[in-house]
């Protein structure tokens, strides 16, 4: 006797589970130099003005405006030529009446100089001596101070992740350091006695775990730290050990296989034995991955990846994610990593036509367009999401898709790269 | 007397350094474990086929065809039962006339069977007996070995970049070791009086080296490896003994500043000191970015980047992106990661007309379309790129873009975050 799946909508699935997990992301302070990734805990406030002091925007003399108010080519005004100044410094005294500094692009004004002229619109009289023909206006030619980044601003935001000017920025601000999230610590179960851990085993007929090796990768890109806990044999009692042990060293433990309703699946049932609420998904209506399910102990996520490879990654593109990035301080999802494209070629879908059907797709450039080249083939093929690069998922009770449709391409972090 | 460049198209400039340089990546072995985001520097070839032998479709019985072929409702066959085989197994016998083996999905057939009647196609007579009233073909309901991946097949193109699914599908070819390129060791050294190494020196006025922070960041996310080598200060005997440093201990030297026709920018002179043929490229028909340039010293590159942030970008996008992929066995351009977007405002270009124009923005998305809005600022703003997710390029000539209008937004690994 079978059981069944009661199969969710996957939106509502998702808003499920996100709603009845605890999830609360600790929090570390980093060095600015380990912080490339980080998702910010608090928000970043500048104690700086940046630029710190007036810099000049071109080469040219740094000068008090008054002194050339009534400047002009019939009364030209000549100034002494008092010193030098380079980026990062600002001269050894201030400008007195009739005098100026030579300065350079990114250079600090002297104290009392508030304008800068340009090279161009001076002439050398004499050594040290030059001539302005024509009028200046206080802050002329110059940064003000505070034009980039003013004290006290905000300049990111909690949920920020840090990027490579970011980091920058921060060393800029003379911020050493970041309070951001911990990296959630994500377990990795893989469930059935077709498995062997290691390639080297004489076992022809058995599978290596590859699986747990894959997703250890997108975990990763997911922002998590994956903890590879091996393989567990299709007994009810080892299962649930195994999962008891995962919920001890991770914040979400992820299994793979074992979740569908054949007489060896045994997770859903040994999660139900390990605490409340138990299951509260099983089944999505997405194919592949439509056994996927999520258990909750505790407030803790226990993620049911189905063990066929297309159903493995849409299970944890639809679920595990979401938490991973909950659990990382980020809202549960993303949109930026799709692309628009047209498909190149019909595909049709025979089986649970209610439900959203993923298809795998390699995406290609023509001229400005891109292209998505479906890859069909049946869902226990694993050399399908080999040849893809994506995939785009169809509505439901949409039995085809037309050569030539527009369609969304996801990109999920680690089944692409960015280098190809 | 200002020295003047020589500005080059921007795919001109490209091409003679891809051209001038000599770059053979070297190659290594690793663990497949260790093989995630590596370039492949062989083609790999699949030792084995997959699946490795027949395998069932479905739950069902294992069953020679020959047995079925006259089977009907009106002249049901009977068959024993000999046993169960799940997945990882092969049964221990093979089937003799009038025999069957209950199978799993994904278990392989016991020798001589060459069906699989599905479990709802059947019925149990009595104890280890079925009955099966339709007639069979040989092949019905299995998967064939090879159908995956044939023995011999090429898996994966030399140049490929190992993703998640990737290194997983090794795994199941049993592949454990693969050679890749080694990835290639960029230096990176700043010119500038005015700056420090470290935040924590009491230097107010001095800048922070932050810009060389953010580049390694970029190196890395482009397959480099980066060395910090600080700074340098404006002194060309220094450079000079600075960038031969750089050449010993890296494969692509990158210098940050001096790079100008100013009277501090001693970074080309330093080049041109050190050997042939020296500077190659100096300025681009692209701005920002405009002053950046590239030496070469017996086929090693060296990237003058200018040292404002947004020109350090876009010279790095340039010059330095097609050499790091080069050194790392990929080919110099790479155009997955732009996206086609409206602009949210217009942009209007006033100096430089014949110039490539760069703009950064920050993308948005509004339903389905993606949004680029323009972040404008002075090029010594360092908080532009920090307001911006990417970036895009307007051809010269050209000096406005329409609200509205489409335009490609470039995404730089590093500047973006896949989270967000």
């Amino acid at each position: 006797m079978r059981r069944k799946l009661s199969y969710m909508d996957v939106d509502e699935a998702v808003k499920k589970v996100v709603t009845t997990v605890n999830i609360k992301p600790e929090l570390e302070v980093v060095p600015i130099h380990e912080a490339y990734g980080r998702v910010l805990a608090k928000d970043v406030i500048s104690g700086v003005d940046i630029p710190p002091s007036d810099i000049s925007h071109f080469d040219g003399y740094a000068i008090r405006a008054e002194d050339a108010v009534h400047a002009s080519v019939a009364s030209p005004v000549s100034l002494k030529v008092i010193g030098r100044i380079y980026p990062g410094e600002k001269g050894e005294r201030g400008v007195n009446p009739g005098e100026a500094y030579y300065i350079t692009t990114g250079a600090f004004l002297p104290e009392s100089a508030d304008a800068v002229i340009m090279v161009e619109a001076t002439a050398i009289v004499e050594k040290d001596v030059i001539k302005i023909c024509k009028t200046m206006r206080p802050g002329e030619n110059l940064i003000p101070a505070g034009e980039d980044v003013t004290k006290e601003k905000t300049v990111f935001k909690k949920g920020h992740v840090l990027r490579a000017q970011d980091v920058g920025f921060l060393a800029v601000l003379r911020i050493g350091k970041v309070k951001v999230f911990r990296k959630p610590v994500v377990a990795i179960i893989s469930s059935g006695d077709e498995l062997i851990n290691h390639m080297e085993e004489n076992e022809p007929l058995k599978t290596v775990n590859s699986h747990s090796l894959m997703v250890s990768k997108l975990i990763m890109e997911a922002g998590g730290v994956p903890v590879e806990l091996g393989i567990v044999s299709d007994n009810l009692i080892k299962i649930r050990e195994k999962i008891e042990g995962g919920l001890k060293k991770a914040d979400i433990v992820l299994t793979i296989g074992g979740c569908s309703v054949g007489e060896k699946d045994f997770v859903l049932r040994a999660i139900n034995l390990i605490g409340k609420p138990g299951v509260i998904v099983h089944g999505i209506k997405r194919k592949p991955g439509r056994v996927s399910g999520v258990g909750v102990i505790n407030g803790k996520p226990i993620v049911m990846l189905p063990g066929l490879i297309q159903s493995t990654i849409i299970g944890f593109h639809v679920l595990a994610l979401p938490l991973i990035r909950l659990a990382s301080g980020l809202p549960a999802t993303n949109l930026l990593l799709t692309f628009r494209a047209k498909i190149a070629e019909d595909v049709a879908f025979k089986k649970f036509i209610p439900f959203q059907q993923v298809t795998f797709v390699k995406m290609n450039r023509e001229k400005d367009q891109v292209i998505a080249q479906p890859i069909i083939g049946e869902s226990n093929l694993i050399s399908i999401p080999v040849k893809a690069s994506g995939f785009i998922v169809t509505p439901g009770h949409k039995p085809v898709i037309k050569k030539g449709e527009e369609v969304q391409v996801h990109l999920l972090p680690g089944l692409f790269s960015n280098h190809q």
